[in-house]
This record gives C-alpha cells, structure tokens and sequence, in this order.
C-alpha cells in the first residue's frame, strides 16, 4: 500500500498532514494527502533509543521539515515509543478494555507551524501487560473492518496477541519469542549451529508439534540442537527452523485460549509473519493476513479523524 | 576441600602428578602429592577459547612449570574444553551408557618432562546430547560413593541431569537454563527490570511452582516482568527470583523423570545451585549437596588411580 505511492518531493500544498511510526530505532513518516493518501515516504534512524527529549523535534524537521504546508500550521499523528517515559513526552497507557489508539499527547514545540499528537499505548493490569505501537496497527484493522471480533496477532521482537470486539481492545497478551529467538540464534552457543538463513519447513513443522503439544519439552530440547549439530551434523538451515518451530510452539502453546475457534488476523505477513501463519495453518486456523505497514498508517488515518472530528465538535 | 590446601609453592619433588580442569574461560591446576592430597592451586585465564593449538603447551608451563619433579617425567591429567575439536587434541566423546571420565587421548609435548592425558566427555546419540568436563565431577561422585544409584544434577550455564547406576552414566539430558537466565537478564529488554543481584525466596519459589505445574507459562510469563516493572514498580530483586524461578522450574518440569522418585546428587551447591537445591526441596527431593570442584579434583584424581593401575598391569 505504501511502497507504491511514495514520491520524493511533496507539493508542501497538498499536504495535508504528516502520520509518524517512531520506534526505539527507526523514525518512519509519510506526507499524507487528501482522502488519506499517502502522497510520499520518508524514514531515518533517528529512533527513540538514540534520542535526548530535545532531540525529537530537530530530529523530525530534519525528516519532514519540507513537507510543512505554506501559511498554516501542520498537523503530526505519531505513535510507538516515541510517546515513552524516555520519549518525546510521555502518552500514559490506556487502560483496557477500551478503543485503541484513543488519545493524544502534546508535546511542546518550538515551531509554530507543527502540532504534534502522540497515541498512547494500552496497559493491561491483570496480567501485567502493555504494548506501544501495536495499538495503532489494531486500530487500523479496526478502521478496515468495524465488526471484527477475534483475535489479532502481532509477531515480532516482542509478539502481541489481542482480543478485539465492538471496536475495543479487551485484552492481550505480549510474547518475547522474537527476542529470544535472535538472542538464542546469535549470542548464544547454539550461534555456531543456527543459521544466519535458510529453512527447513518439515523441520519447523515438526519442531511446532514437539513443543506446542508439550511445552515442557522447549527447555529440553535447545541444547539438543547444539549436541546434534556436533555429533550429527545438523545442517545450520534445519537447526534455524526447529529453533523458530520450538519457540513458536510453545507460543501457541501459552496462546491457545486466543486462537483456539476465535477469527485472527496476522498482522505482519512477512518475515516472522509467514512462519505464524504456517504454524497456525498446521493447527487448523486460516489467519487473515494484513500488511503491517499499512495497517500501522490505517491506524494513523483513523486517529487523525477523529481528530478532526473532536475538533470541529470543540464548541 | 582445596581451597584449605592451597601453597604457592610446593616442593617439586612432593608433586607425584598434576590434576587441570581446562574450560573454555579459565585453567586450572593441583600438584598432586601422594594419596592425592592437593598441596598446590593455581590458575589462569588461558581457556581453550582464547588458545591456538600451539598454544595449550606453553599456557601450561606457564601456570605449572615449576611444579614438574626432577629428574623424572610428570603426568598431567586433564578435563574439560582442552579435549575439545577446537581444543589441545580432540578426546573424542564415549558414549553412553559407559564409566565416565574412561579414556584418554595424549597430545603430543615438546617438553621431555611432560605425560598429558586429556579426558573424553561423553556423548547420548537418543536423543542427541554430549556433556564435556561435567563427566569428571560424574567421576568424582562415583569415585566418592561407588554404589551410589540415582541422578547427579549439575546447575550451571548449561546444567546436566545423568542418571548414575553401576559406576556408569546411563543417559543425560542438557537445560540450557543459566545461559538463558544470562541472556534475558542482561541483554533482553528484561534487563531494564532484573536486578543484577537481590533475590526474594517467595517470588522465586511462587515462579518455580508457575512452570512447573505448567510449563507453557514459561512463555506468557517473561514479558510480564518487564510490563510489571513498568505499570506496577516490580521490584529488581524480585524480578530476579522470578526469572530465574520461571526458567528453573520449566527445567525441572522437563526434567520430571529425572527426579521424581530418585536420589538425587546436587553437584555445585554455590551460587544457582543454591536456588535448585530450594526448588528441589520444594517438590520435596532433598538432594545431597557436593561441592563441584572437590568433584572435579575427586575425578581427575580416579582417573589417575586408573591410569597407573593400566600401566602397571601393561605387559
């Protein structure tokens, strides 16, 4: 959706606001024209992460600077971490149940031809849970599709499962396989056995199976991929799918109650994505599958309405 | 039992053998006086990881040189990593079910006065797994109590539980649980909310009982902390007991048949021994507790009792 409409250089004229996805380590925007569309793309490693608090503005100038319309004050919709304690300015979770990517905050700028407004992210209290910057990819499934009522899957660094119905958040639940997988795959022994690429899908399939019907076995079998590659000669592209299939088992495992007869929707068809939904294709469930990029600017677009809605309803 | 014996410098002479325990990380050695009675300790940071094959002879006479008796040549016995492919000489692995700490391989000295022994670690073709420098302790507790019928645990960055019956291991199984405690704690975004010391015994206790009634928790739980650390001001010390007893208790729920109803030997009882021994006793196994390097030496020494029976026995 997005990679097809990017230009370089946007009539400042046409533009009609600026949406942002500012995470710990990348800055991501988009010049957005009439009717939402995207009019161009533009993205620098100025994340959160390598950010003092009075780094964001210059940081976003430096990006988007050219994209201010002529006369009149832009307007900004950002979300991710950059609404952190050790962001911009911090946006307070939102508490579920509740709409996702429901509020703003505002930071202070020095331009008077910005107005900023960050997304909050969602808190879950029991269990203890929060998410920053998935929100605004459910709110964007949401605006695609005003009736779901099912679950959204998230993979990634840390994945996130959400239970959404009447257009609200309900819960959700975060997962670190994205995390321990590179960890275990590069910093750990198992880095001389796992493969910086390559795949096995038999593999993964049956390394799904072993941990997702006993989860117990996921501490037991890591090791076993190291004693194997030494004394067997696992090949290293085998080794990296059983490892990604011992993981995600155990994810579907713990994730059962979200997945087991409910509607999902992966969001974030590529790269981890697609070995999801060939797991959750094994245990009988037909994920629809959203792009994680659009669904994020579908999220901005839906916030800015409201937005403009709330600002022409202001008495 | 060797830190109370250690001398700078024993007197040549009394050296009846040399005991080395050669990790990955560090060198280790004993002057053997007769009835295996250390009268010396000395070591280095010269692990096999930081050694060229040429450079495993010279990091030796470096630690030990003064140690080698006049006039006659001196037996090394070594184990660990030095056995290793990218070790000294490969001492290729026995496999099970065998005595442990069985064999030797010798590599070739420059120096006359040198008789080096390495000992093999052992290998488990069903499932795939291979132990290196743990067998010796294995030895040590054989050595020690020769009728001894029930699994030897051995926490550590890679723990070890061997079943033990007739002198010989009979299987194994590796948990990478240390090395993941390691990686999550201190380069995980769960490094933000773990302490690097503290402990609170009830979380820790609490969190064993969590994995080990179901272990496909393991995954739901680790984020959590991090989220509780964030909206409810998890303490770093407790959050340091639970991982470790999230991840202590998914081991012992995976190690289920290696515990449940045997004798168990706890070999290492510093440090994360401390908390299996608690964890153990809390599903009601009182393991008996021995110390990992009285363990080491107590095998190495078996080994040479071994070695000198071989060759007074050689035709």
């Amino acid at each position: 959706m997005t990679d097809g409409t990017t230009a370089a250089a946007p009539d400042p004229a046409d533009v009609a606001w600026i949406a942002v996805d500012w995470g710990t380590s990348n800055l991501r925007a988009w010049a957005m024209g009439p009717g939402d569309a995207p009019l161009a793309e533009a993205a620098s490693a100025a994340g959160m992460g390598a950010l003092a608090p009075d780094g964001f503005e210059p940081a976003l100038l430096d990006l988007v600077g050219d994209w201010r319309a002529p006369g009149r004050a832009t307007v900004v919709v950002a979300c991710g971490m950059v609404g952190a304690r050790q962001g911009w300015i911090e946006a307070p979770y939102a508490a579920v149940p509740c709409v996702p990517a429901g509020g703003f905050a505002r930071p202070a700028v020095a331009d008077p031809r910005l107005r900023v407004h960050i997304l909050p992210g969602l808190r879950q209290d029991r269990p203890p849970d929060v998410m920053r910057g998935e929100e605004t990819q459910i709110a964007g499934l949401i605006a695609g599709a005003p009736g779901f009522d099912g679950v959204a899957c998230l993979p990634g660094t840390h994945a996130k499962w959400a239970h959404v119905s009447a257009g609200e958040v309900v819960g959700f639940a975060s997962f670190m396989t994205g995390e321990v997988f590179a960890l275990l795959a590069g910093a750990s022994v198992l880095r001389h056995t796992v493969g910086a690429e390559g795949w096995s899908e038999p593999d993964f399939i049956e390394a799904v199976d072993d941990t997702l019907t006993r989860p117990e076995r996921l501490a037991a079998r890591l090791f076993g991929l190291r004693a194997e590659g030494l004394i067997a000669g696992l090949a290293p592209e085998r080794a990296r799918a059983r490892l990604s299939g011992l993981l995600i088992g155990a994810e579907l495992a713990a994730a059962r109650p979200w997945w087991l007869g409910r509607e999902v929707a992966l969001i974030g068809a590529a790269g981890p994505g697609a070995a999801y939904r060939a797991a959750l294709a094994h245990v009988g469930v037909a994920a629809r599958s959203l792009d994680a990029a659009a669904m994020t600017l579908a999220g901005l677009a839906a916030a800015h309405r409201r937005l403009i809605r709330e600002r022409t309803a202001a008495p």
